[in-house]
């Protein structure tokens, strides 16, 4: 298991703000990195441990219930160490558990946004691409993000305006600029989907896969952005996502040079359930283009 | 660089048959063992020293001539090491370099078929799933695999008869038999196919993932296979892949307690540019049925 200490993870050393006021709170930043970087490490191991279990080769129906178990317990541990330093802070999960809500809206408050298995039927499967996702918002701008994929042993940090590190060192996007030249990522579920948007998600696929140079499909967004942030990859789009799929990968592609933007162009919104990646500007606006046709609009993350 | 000896990997103590004899000559299947593993470790070096080359993040133009010299290198050390041992064998390799043929028949002679960087595209983007594959065929028959992927330090091999074994471990598949339940590999490439191919790709796509759990892409058709081999995907098919994708992949899968077929049912034909993979006979048919509408036959690998 790699491990590395907080203050190598973010830099701290390099940020130029530490302390931010808020109407209800200060905040210190400084001690939310020490923070969380701790708990996603524990978190990991947990990740680890359950994934020795699966690789046992038992029958697969009983995974589904492990997991779901790892899910929860990997969420329990990161929000409740949280909420014991940070109490005044809100939190956003996936699993909803420990008191972290589902579906709140985004507000300026100190905001910690939690994925804790990202791409779980990967992990189900034993498939690689699944990891645990931490993002720390602030105004509505993402502040830190944490991605942790222990199978693969990759550690992603990201502070705003303090770049990007994998496994402690900087990493930059590909700086591809051409879609012809591009590899890009693009998740094909559609569970809960209408037949109209499924009819729209082929459309979109039929067009990438004519412009671009490859596609790939991981099943998880969250690992999507890392490999555009590792320049792996050089472009991700997906419809649908949630908020905790995208509030720590935003961070982590902007600081390795990328840009995350909606997927018909402008600002990205993380409750809007739609996000584009890419390594620079001009890769963004092609991807824009060739979109353009057909849009998937969905019920908010944040409408009740 | 994870290191392991050809006995440990081929479990030649198991095997019951060591020597064959054909028309041309006695084969030494021990002895084709240890030095293919050997080499297949030397090339494992080389792609390695490739990746870290491309890893500089670099503008990516460069990288493609990286890779074409990469590809080149290892099967040229693939090929000329056995062939200094084995000079009556006979070698397919999808370069085409040191002697190696392209688009040969498959006889009953001894038969190397290399595929010295599967995943070229992701190899030059540095995206994770790439390998070195490398099948040797009897009679017809598929006596060895090796396929090796330094980047996630993923060693496969299988001998006929003596299972499938991950980094010197026995492996087998996931046992999945129900395709609402199966992960499965389907890779979206279409070059040079006609319009009426890539409709029908898109056909069977839809079908898939309208019938499977879910479905990813790793843009290696031999990194698919072991995914299945090793139970992290239950399922592969793949239209158009040539016989340095299938050659090693085929025995993998089988000797994991796998099944590989024809797309349309039947005996697979490493020939014939069609292969179906699954963890369990019981699956592979489902995946058959599914299929049976939208199949796509091309000119064949021995079709000069």
């Amino acid at each position: 298991m790699l491990r590395f200490s907080w203050r190598q993870l973010l830099r701290l050393e390099s940020a130029s703000i530490k302390r931010y006021s808020t109407a209800n709170c200060v905040v210190d930043v400084d001690e939310c990195a020490k923070q969380s970087c701790e708990l996603v490490d524990q978190a990991a191991e947990l990740l680890m441990e359950a994934n020795k279990k699966i690789r046992v080769f038992e029958a697969k129906t009983s995974n589904q219930d492990l997991v779901t178990a790892t899910d929860r317990q990997i969420e329990n541990l990161l929000v409740k160490g949280l909420r014991r330093e940070f109490p005044d802070h809100v939190y956003i999960g996936e699993e909803g558990t420990s008191g972290a809500s589902t579906g709140r809206k985004l507000t300026n408050e100190p905001t910690w946004i939690i994925d804790p298995i990202d791409g779980t039927m990967n992990f189900v499967h034993g498939f690689h691409y699944s990891c645990i996702s931490l993002g720390f918002w602030l105004n509505k701008q993402p502040e830190l993000a944490i991605c942790s994929c222990p199978v693969l042993q990759l550690k992603l940090t990201a502070r705003r305006n303090c770049g990007c590190y994998l496994n402690g060192r900087r990493i930059r996007t590909s700086g591809q600029t051409e879609l012809s030249r591009a590899l890009i990522m693009h998740e094909l579920h559609a569970l809960n989907m209408t037949d109209d948007h499924k009819d729209k998600l082929w459309a979109i696929t039929v067009d990438l896969y004519r412009t671009a140079q490859a596609i790939r499909s991981t099943g998880s967004g969250v690992m999507d952005q890392v490999l555009v942030a590792m320049g792996a990859a050089d472009g991700y789009v997906e419809f649908l996502p949630h908020c905790w799929d995208i509030a720590a990968g935003t961070l982590l592609v902007r600081e390795a040079g990328g840009v995350v933007m909606d997927p018909a162009g402008g600002e990205v919104d993380i409750m809007s359930r739609r996000v584009l990646a890419a390594a620079t500007p001009q890769l963004g606006c092609r991807m824009v283009q060739v979109l353009a046709a057909n849009q998937i609009y969905h019920k908010r993350d944040d409408e009740l």
